[in-house]
């Protein structure tokens, strides 16, 4: 049956070994004074929050789902009482800074922990999910007025928080929104319309609900540069509730447990953050920490996922294995002796110990972009995360899928019913790669704004940085180091004949994306195995598994980035039209 | 809103334009009286019980689920009266023999039925689904009486009928069944056991249940070699109740409307089919059928799944295309001409169409098997299906799979709610890639029972007979006669290097199947180029169209072959072993 057990020696590994980030957090004043153990001691409690607290309410959540009565919104039993202790703990304010009472710990502990909540229960982490973004937002553009009654109670997780952002008509195109902001002599204005697909606007978890909310000023301009952004409360300073009603909840796929809510605003008070028409970047601002925790639910469900069926493959026997394991009796053996088994258990090894090593690196990028001495330092973390960000948010959320949809397989029959929890894993998953932009959007995000932008420089820059950070030597560096060099003359090309096909870049967006995840993901295995071969890991059976991992991820994965590559190459095609058959 | 449409103008493209079927059937005594005219109003009728009686049950269905209380199933609504009048119009018995009452059509046309059944509503389709198999199995196997009690209320659909394989320990490994029969001195045995997985165990739509069930006798030798197949009623000959009992049904990920039952056998009577032992064998005459089956499912769903896509993607308008539609006037254009989903729909176009042409070809082949004057015919016919079966069923049921998926995120947020349907046709489709043999055992089937165990000779002489009926001329022609060739030469090198590596053809059996999956349908196409290219058809919009999908093959579908033989030739590394972690 399905289980959650948090990776705590892998996490380790990536963040003392690997990486060593505590020798690079003593050089940042921020974390100067944060050593392993301490940093051990979080990842140890956040494991057992997530272990011992939410993961036994994710197959309950599933299947009692919440419910919607009269514009009330009831969670499944237990998620409120977990929510209360989740704050209890100081859990949302881990990364906030000590000023507004947190706890000023580096984003690559709070990334852990976020990895550890959606592994453990997807669902119920949707509801503390937007709260960094949200108040990252009110930092940067809120007035001293909205600040001093809102921030503190976000920061501490004592108020959630929702970004109304969708309308019906408005999904990956914010351009469409109509809602509308009638301004008051007072400054605030009242809001009018309907947004949809709205996580966590409406639940019994916290006391009050913050809904950031892009709406359009009288006479603002059409389009997305005609939006500003407002905050609007559930209930109103004076403790009266403000007219923003959830009409109803969406039946999903999948995070059944949390509350999907339409939203009626009916003259809500709400105030502006940030200037008039200036709401979508105002939005954008937490981006990439949003899109960094949406590639972390790729991963916390690939985590699972696949510990899961490493597991189940242990324990299921059935049919002999054309190589039988040595002590082998009996008519049949474990399902993890079978080739077409170990392919896929160790496939999936390779990718989620390899995004594991990028989430953290992307989240220590986040931790410089913020706290590095040296301007030149924190903007190459900025340049970087800027295009690793939806590189990281679609591949890791496509292979999230992916691997929870490869578990599922592997368990047969019983992978097909909810009782052995992996069919709740491939539902819950597969909303990650559509919520915070399509994974399409994310590969034209990065094809488009970053990469054709600014003529590809910032791009080359990555994949300088990638080289540089390579081992001089081993079999997978040098695989690495001849595929970088390939992906940086597709990007040249890509750049090159933009300007006379005008499709180009968007007909290859997405297999460059995936291009660029598959060579990210060996780029981590060629530096895990330079470490691995070490002689003094000679006898170590952890570091062993590392070096077959990184020779599978030579063998197997490689292939996956020159198919990309090749799939890059075919975009240059010219794509046909395609109609609707009348009558097919 | 999901809506079906049945594929009635590429079912008669592909049967009398493409494949001139009417031509064929006329050579073949069985069919000698049946003309296009006749064929085309079979599925004019097919297609209209589909979309009008079961499509619309499809959504409350999956809703609704099916409720079990005390040993009794409980479908939902409509459902018994969907029964009920699928059999009052004779469909149960398309394809029987006329002297059993059937109305002796070619599978061909039962084959088209099926895939329109299936994307109407799979779970409905899921009840009658085992009629074919099960006649298949008593008419080759069962002594006179049983099938004088039994075959005509099976043909003509009155009474329905199970496969009772699956015990929770026994799943692919059917060896390690343990029913137990015990034989009595009329010569019918009493069955006692437990069966899990059993589709249509207990329903509420037909009088009777008619159970084919593997087990095993007393000195049985173990394993599959110890299994006797017996027929057990729901109902006795005298109307009384058998001991068989529906202890649950299964909640699960799709086809919810479909009863999923636990089986108990307590001293039920039954009286075997076929020899004592064989019981594997009698099973396996109807594997073809079935298996075929299994794939126009994929295929069923991929069509629902793309049309519903296509029709989408025409009418949601989300922001301006990089090349605008000619009229385009206003804010946004709709998604239709955004590269990233014309990809998606074009591509999902080549595989459905493609999917159609090779599974009404196969059917065509159980026609020729069943019906060839000649017995040479009838033996290719049989091997080609022997080979091209596991392909099919594997890589169809993929691909309907993945064409779901994907038309699921063509949708964005709305493709993740239920009221759009397409998040059910996902998770219905799912299951057809695990039952009736997981697409890893089909791997395992096509690259060792079939190619390895005959030296190859079976599969050269496939090859040799996909060259042959390639065109002569044309782009797609000469790429898929490089690959056929390409597709020998790895095939000849799996058999050769088998014996010394007793792993690697499991190691490449997925990849191998998946590069004949891909081939097969690249090979449909160039047939279809060379058709839609002449003179005659070159302003019908049909044949552009089917010109636009032979390039789009041509330029992004190959190199999916290439991919998947890159990966056949990666799997002659050695494979790791894989130990769960202790502590992950």
């Amino acid at each position: 049956m399905w289980q959650y057990r948090a990776p705590l020696r892998d996490l380790r590994y990536v963040i003392e070994e690997l990486l060593e980030l505590p020798a690079q957090w003593a050089a940042l004043p921020a974390f100067a004074e944060l050593d392993a153990a301490t940093a051990r001691q979080v990842l140890d409690e956040a494991a057992r929050f997530a272990t011992e607290v939410i993961a036994p309410l994710n197959a309950s959540g599933d299947l009692e789902g919440c419910r919607w009565h009269d514009g009330a919104v009831t969670t499944p039993n237990g998620f409120p009482a977990a929510y209360r202790a989740f704050v209890a703990g100081g859990w949302p304010a881990l990364s906030a800074d000590p000023a507004e009472g947190g706890q000023g710990l580096p984003q690559v502990l709070d990334a852990a922990l976020y990895e550890m909540l959606v592994g453990a229960n997807h669902a119920w982490t949707m509801y503390p999910g937007l709260l960094h973004g949200a108040c990252e937002c009110l930092r940067a553009h809120a007035s001293p007025a909205l600040k001093a009654a809102y921030l503190d109670k976000l920061v501490s997780g004592e108020w959630l928080s929702t970004m109304c952002l969708t309308e019906a008509q408005a999904g990956s195109d914010l351009g469409l929104i109509t809602t509308r902001a009638e301004p008051q002599a007072d400054g605030s204005v009242r809001l009018r319309g309907t947004k949809i697909f709205i996580s966590g606007g409406e639940h019994d978890l916290s006391d009050n609900i913050v809904h950031l909310v892009l709406a359009r000023l009288p006479d603002a301009p059409a389009g997305s540069k005609g939006l500003t952004l407002f905050l609007c409360p559930k209930f109103l300073p004076d403790g009266a509730r403000n007219a923003v009603r959830c009409d109803g909840i969406e039946k999903k796929m999948g995070i059944k447990a949390s509350a999907t809510c339409v939203l009626g605003f009916d003259g809500a008070v709400a105030w502006p953050v940030g200037e008039a028409n200036r709401g979508l970047a105002a939005m954008f601002v937490m981006m990439n920490s949003a899109r960094l925790h949406v590639a972390l639910q790729g991963l916390g469900h690939a985590h699972a996922a696949h510990d899961n069926a490493l597991r189940y493959a242990a324990e299921r026997v059935q049919s002999r294995a054309p190589v039988r394991p040595e002590a082998a009796r009996g008519p049949a053996d474990p399902i993890v002796a079978h080739p077409a088994m170990r392919m896929v258990l160790l496939r999936q090894r390779v990718l989620v110990e390899g995004a594991r090593v990028l989430t953290i690196e992307a989240a220590h990028r986040l931790d410089l972009a913020a706290h590095a001495p040296e301007s030149a330092a924190r903007a190459q973390a900025e340049d970087e995360l800027s295009l690793l960000t939806p590189v990281l948010k679609a591949f890791l959320t496509g292979q999230g899928f992916t691997i929870a949809n490869d578990a599922l397989q592997l368990h047969g029959g019983h992978g097909y019913v909810h009782d052995y929890g992996i069919e709740q894993c491939v539902r819950d998953s597969r909303i990650a790669m559509i919520y915070e932009g399509t994974n399409e959007i994310q590969a034209i995000d990065l094809v488009l704004r970053k990469l054709v932008a600014d003529g590809g420089v910032r791009f080359a820059a990555l994949l300088g940085t990638l080289a540089a950070a390579l081992p001089a030597q081993g079999r997978l560096a040098d695989e690495v180091r001849t595929r970088l060099a390939q992906l940086r003359a597709a990007a040249a090309e890509l750049v090159e004949a933009a300007p006379a096909d005008a499709e180009l870049p968007y007909r290859a967006a997405d297999a460059f994306l995936d291009a660029t995840g598959w060579l990210l993901v060996a780029h981590a295995w060629a530096r895990a195995q330079a470490l691995s071969s070490q002689p003094r890991h000679a006898d170590d059976p952890w570091h062993a598994a590392k070096r077959a991992s990184a020779r599978h991820c030579a063998d197997h994965l490689l292939p996956e980035f020159d198919h990309a590559l090749a799939r890059v190459r075919a975009a240059w095609q010219a794509l046909a039209s395609i109609e609707p058959n009348p009558t097919p």
